[in-house]
């Protein structure tokens, strides 16, 4: 079921991407390639999954959310071309293919990933793309430079860096996740919920308790896939967490309490979403699907 | 007189800046030291300058440009961090310092240069920061996310990176600097004129001639300096562009006509500012100091 909800979606947010990278001129032809190729790689659109269906919890249409979900995607895309980088993760493959630094050139990856982030801004900004009130483009850009900054994503990523190696407690692991992932998991359904044009507080507190479990799940999932699927499968080099001595879940819990945790995460998240009615069932799906997915 | 005008809007945008610095946790502070240091490192702050100069040109007040003054610094000090990476034009120097890669590591400047543009538009989306209506903030954020992104300041860089050892004609290599240094040059302008409440279609024009003008002579006289001035003076390596082989004004023009060619750019700039008054006259002396300028 989430499988279709997913394809929709991800045909929805890629017919929106898809005009953000035509070159203006001949000389940006090669930077707009990386861009376009760092975005379309295969990936699952969760985040935008996320804003379309926190959309549709608040009962309001995707169209409206359409420039959301571009928005998460970009930054989720340079967060990845920059991670992937020799200097961070020094990864080669990303689903299966080349990354952005292997198919082009660092320096194109690192203006490719600068580029990714200031469109994803200018999008929620222009009026013709996100056409909302001011006061609602203004939140939205207001959630997303926060949940993408130094008291965000950038700071998961510098608390991960700073960490390899050592040993962390389930509580500074949290942190880190809570930060690297979670903070722009939560702006997805943040902004979703603005698209709408019906955010509430008490819905947009139980959309943020729901992304902040399944933000926190898909992370313990991703460990345990880290060590059970194969590289085939996950379109990365299994085992790449263990050979970094990266901190993770099945690490410190061990493998059955990990996957326990997930279930726990998931049912938490379920919880969160009982003052939404019928339309939070993609949300739902989704919370049943991270836990379940096996890459 | 434009050294003390200069001074109290670096000692007024310094003011502003740093208390954007304080790690909201202990793990963080890494990073946030990376990005304060990327920032404070002796900039001469012309972006910021130029902001506080055009809302004073259209009789705003300072304190209503400074989320602007310090958004526009720290989107040239993130590209700053990221153009000295060893990928890009690895440097190792920047004001005679080290640059952030040196005095920190590699990934941390990424990230630091990546959480420095985040909290440019964090800082132009929050109404506390930037006390103006919605519609002038979402201006703000329009203007200066294109000038940053790809066809913009980012694209300058990749179009840079294209050309080096490769000849070009002045046309190309204006492009190139239009884009590179000029889109963010006028969006300081623009930002500023916003910030005063008062921009007209007129006055705007008039400021985004002159400030064509002058992101054209700064990179002149930038090249021009290249060749002529010491390391010490300059406090990068003297001779740097032409080690390169990057294309440059005095390679392409010889060295007089290039001399030449930022004197008239000058006079294009004042001459822009004519529809606008004695308010303007911090912008006339900052044209004329840009082409005087010894480092």
């Amino acid at each position: 079921m989430i499988a279709g909800y997913q394809q929709r979606c991800q045909a929805r947010v890629d017919a929106a991407l898809e005009p953000l990278f035509h070159a203006p001129r001949t000389d940006l032809q090669p930077l707009y390639a990386a861009m376009r190729y760092s975005v379309f790689n295969g990936g699952k659109r969760i985040r935008p999954l996320l804003v379309y269906a926190a959309c549709e919890a608040l009962e309001g249409q995707p169209q409206q959310a359409d420039a959301a979900a571009c928005a998460v995607e970009l930054i989720h895309a340079y967060s990845l071309v920059h991670d992937d980088l020799p200097a961070m993760d020094d990864d080669d493959l990303r689903r299966g293919q080349p990354t952005t630094h292997k198919a082009f050139d660092e320096a194109t990856a690192i203006l490719a990933g600068d580029a990714l982030q200031s469109l994803a801004f200018e999008v929620l900004a222009d009026p013709q793309l996100n056409a909302h009130e001011a006061e609602t483009r203004l939140a939205m850009l207001g959630s997303l430079s926060r949940a993408a900054g130094p008291a965000g994503m950038v700071g998961g990523q510098a608390i991960d860096l700073g960490a390899v190696g050592k040993q962390l407690d389930q509580q500074a692991l949290e942190q880190m996740h809570r930060h690297k992932t979670g903070a722009l998991i939560e702006a997805s359904v943040v902004l979703g919920a603005l698209a709408s044009g019906k955010a509430d507080p008490v819905s947009l507190k139980a959309l943020q308790r729901y992304a902040a479990a399944i933000g926190l799940a898909f992370q313990v999932q991703d460990d345990i896939l880290d060590v059970e699927s194969d590289t085939a499968t996950l379109g990365k080099r299994q085992g790449a967490d263990i050979a970094r001595d990266k901190p993770t879940y099945p690490a410190l819990l061990g493998m059955p309490a990990a996957k326990a945790y997930a279930l726990e995460l998931c049912e938490q998240a379920l919880h969160a979403l009982r003052p939404l009615g019928s339309s939070a069932e993609a949300l739902r799906d989704l919370a049943r699907f991270i836990v379940q997915r096996r890459s």
